[in-house]
């Protein structure tokens, strides 16, 4: 099977690295080139180039504008895939671009899956994310092998922009938690409960989502090296806040969570861990 | 040692229940006498007169106006109190307020211990509640085998208000968590993912905070029976919005959280259980 | 001249009679063609049609979707727009979307304006628009005897995007306008205070916007007819909020005020006029 | 007649002044006493002093705790006031307080009025306010003269807690438009709009409050020096958002625009304007 891989990032160089562990050869393709440098993949100089003798693609992108760049722009990669081919997004989009993505494949006999993962650099470093997927049954199938080399499991939830309607409800509410703790935080000290009895207190309480353990030494030492960008939890969140519009569903919460994260980016956190939203809501300045 | 205990709700009945169930001679005040009829306890007919004989009286009432009033209103029981006698105020309250009443105390020659509970319904009726107590630690000490007959644990935080305080952060968890599940269901299901497959794979995630999972069954089937009233948590919101005013402190997702439960009220959901912000949320009328 | 016409909603409806009573031969098209019963105008079957011979192209659509299928769509007008010729669009879309339209026409040698209006059915009726226009000087001077056919003044701000800019703040501010007097209303009435004495002592006043006046009656008989439906003021503040993603502000104020619109439209209030939050507010049932 | 007048800040001073200057009689206290200096009244040393012969006693306060704290706390002024007196509260309070207060007035055959004034400094020195008064009418004919010394016009809204009512609606309308109009400064600046271009655009259109035109050159220069410090307007908006509490209200455009004006506070420009939101939202740190 060829399998082609474009979008080598903080996930992306994890899973292709993955991907090659497990045997398969890949072709692969990043906007910068030295992200591919420890890779034992071919090196394609264009999105076009990772696609063409592809029999499945993986994107593994930021922003819905990039993918639609990479598949749609000069020496894009959509063109290029032979029919019968898979494409597998893995990027963090909105389901109504997922579902366009579907449409636009099956113009031209492409198939199409939309797979987003849950689980950051850890999980992804050891194989151990699970793949959120949305399209034909037939085609998950297909892609079996590819996603057990990735990760730890993959759920089938149904037609295209299912896998991503997943993931982005999981992705709001990591933000919601991850807000809501820091707003805790910062009136429990305000009251003079130490940091150290709060995060004692609380983590691994009913009252808090488990994944917050995992930030309790980023909280403790307020050094917040990223494992997962507050500025690509704040793009998550205004995508769900688009995805609401579209849907026309009122999520008062959710505005408020998002323009905490548009805050702390203005206050220079963007590309610290999205737990630095703690450090925000103790900053004054007199 | 006799014991008073003023306010026989949904927790304060148990509560009682269980100090009658390990030994102790209790005499009690409700606002209205019938809560009282099922306890093996003498009837007073005011505050003051459960106040008398106390070596310790307990509080459990809704509101700080509640235990305002209850002290220091007609027949109050504040000025009935003994010198050296102990009062123990398990009502949800602000701690600005809570560090009042221990001046007022203080000024009698009485003790105070701000005293909330983790844990509703259930656990008030299988004596697992865990005490979160603020005050000086001799009266902790004397105060320990009452928490033991209702409670599994009590913590001493510090001085008067930090039981209040932590009790507080809790709930402000509590109001943000579920108003975030709230909106994460909204979302799937506009997204059209099934309610339960949404259940399925949030709950018990290390996404959702774990007392969510007690909330299944309510969610599942619209059916929203109250264990804690959403007109309390909206208290208790409320009551977080003002003692973040009084610090300087600036929280915005918790005002809209707070705002989300004040449009569940005002569509008449004050009474059902602070879950059935899930309803509102999936409201439309066209 | 010959000038295209797209779009015969409540506003480009009346500003084409304009265009036509100054003398203007017009071609136009709209999605369904009733709504050009009334124009002495040429029909034309598709925007492809509308734009073959056109010197200036008039867009006047409700979204940026609808803008992007009718200009690239099937039959779409930027191919059939002859070099030289000038688009228009008068459809109140986000400054980003303005920006790259221009981008799209720069390619294929054609002129683009961005040119919303402020002022809503009555000015467009009687020819007193204010068009806010970005884009090259000399094109703005081209079109000048077309803008003073529609309206009573046209402002240029600079270059392509500026007008959408402008027209976006316009409206983020009659939004944030129109929420906060229905919240001072709720208050106001719930506290005791007629519904007639707060709009005596309200509008008009140096604390309100002076166009609130102009919904008086509106609000007086809680009968909202549509000037500028509610669902039109909620897609501009979606716009505003995504441009302030865009362009990385936090403005948590337009969130929550969009959010009040977004609950408005889910009770059944989309099509009346965006002064139904008034009522909203009001809103109860026990 | 004999007037007291407690509290003499930016506002009760310059009131007082004008009682003096239209030939009353003024014995006044304040907490410091070199806020008496320049006027030509007799000092008290204490609240309970300075209304012990009144027959119209007038409050100039800060917030409901010092107007509690005055009235009721050591040598407080309402155990000294005779029977039949007037105590004209103009602190700026919520009805709920005020309408207790009347209560308090009432027990001891107190006449209570509250009598809030609509406008800043300017308005105070000029003898222009306008006062928003709650009460009986006969009493607040008997204060006519008094009034009219200090402002340009009384309105009688009702009993107690209208004018206080009123107050809080005005004061809800000129903080939701000034953090809008905020948030329409910082987002036309950040698309390239010239803050010059803005403020031309904006101020005195329809869809600006009038009163903004007063905060032009605080805007223009970016130097925010106080007539209605924002301090106070956190503090108006915290009462309007315990009303909606009290009142059974959501009104989360309230809640969002108060907290804009927490963050300001916390950022050092609690004593500045309360424009000086202008500057919290350009703000960056990278």
């Amino acid at each position: 099977m060829n399998v082609g891989f474009i979008g080598l990032g903080i996930m992306g160089s994890r899973m292709a690295a993955n991907l090659i562990r497990s045997g398969f050869r890949l072709r692969v393709h990043n906007r910068t080139q030295e992200k591919a440098h420890g890779l034992a993949a071919e090196w394609c100089e264009s999105p076009a180039n990772a696609a063409r003798k592809a029999d499945v693609l993986f994107t593994m992108l930021s922003t819905p504008e990039a993918v639609q760049e990479t598949a749609f722009g000069e020496r894009g990669f959509l063109p290029a895939l032979v029919e019968d081919a898979v494409w597998v997004d893995s990027s963090t989009v909105h389901p109504s671009f997922s579902r366009h993505m579907a449409g636009e494949c099956r113009k031209r006999g492409i198939h199409f899956l939309d797979a987003p993962v849950a689980g950051s650099k850890g999980p992804a470093e050891t194989g151990d994310l699970v793949f959120l997927v949305g399209g034909d049954a037939a085609v998950v199938e297909r892609c079996a092998p590819l996603f057990e080399a990735m990760g730890k499991a993959h759920r089938h939830f149904g037609a295209n922009g299912a896998g991503t309607s997943i993931k982005m409800v999981v992705n709001l509410l990591l933000g919601h938690a991850m807000a809501g703790f820091a707003e805790g935080l910062a009136l429990g000290e305000s009251l003079g409960i130490s940091r150290s009895t709060l995060l004692e207190v609380l983590l691994g309480a009913p009252v808090t989502a488990p994944f917050l353990q995992a930030k309790r030494s980023k909280v403790e030492n307020d050094a917040y090296e990223a494992d997962f960008p507050l500025q690509w939890m704040h793009k998550d969140l205004h995508l769900a806040a688009l995805t609401a519009y579209e849907q026309g569903l009122a999520l008062p919460g959710l505005q408020a969570v998002k323009e905490i994260f548009a805050m702390a980016r203005r206050r220079g956190l963007g590309e610290k861990d999205f737990s630095a939203v703690c450090r925000l809501l103790q900053e004054t300045r007199r």
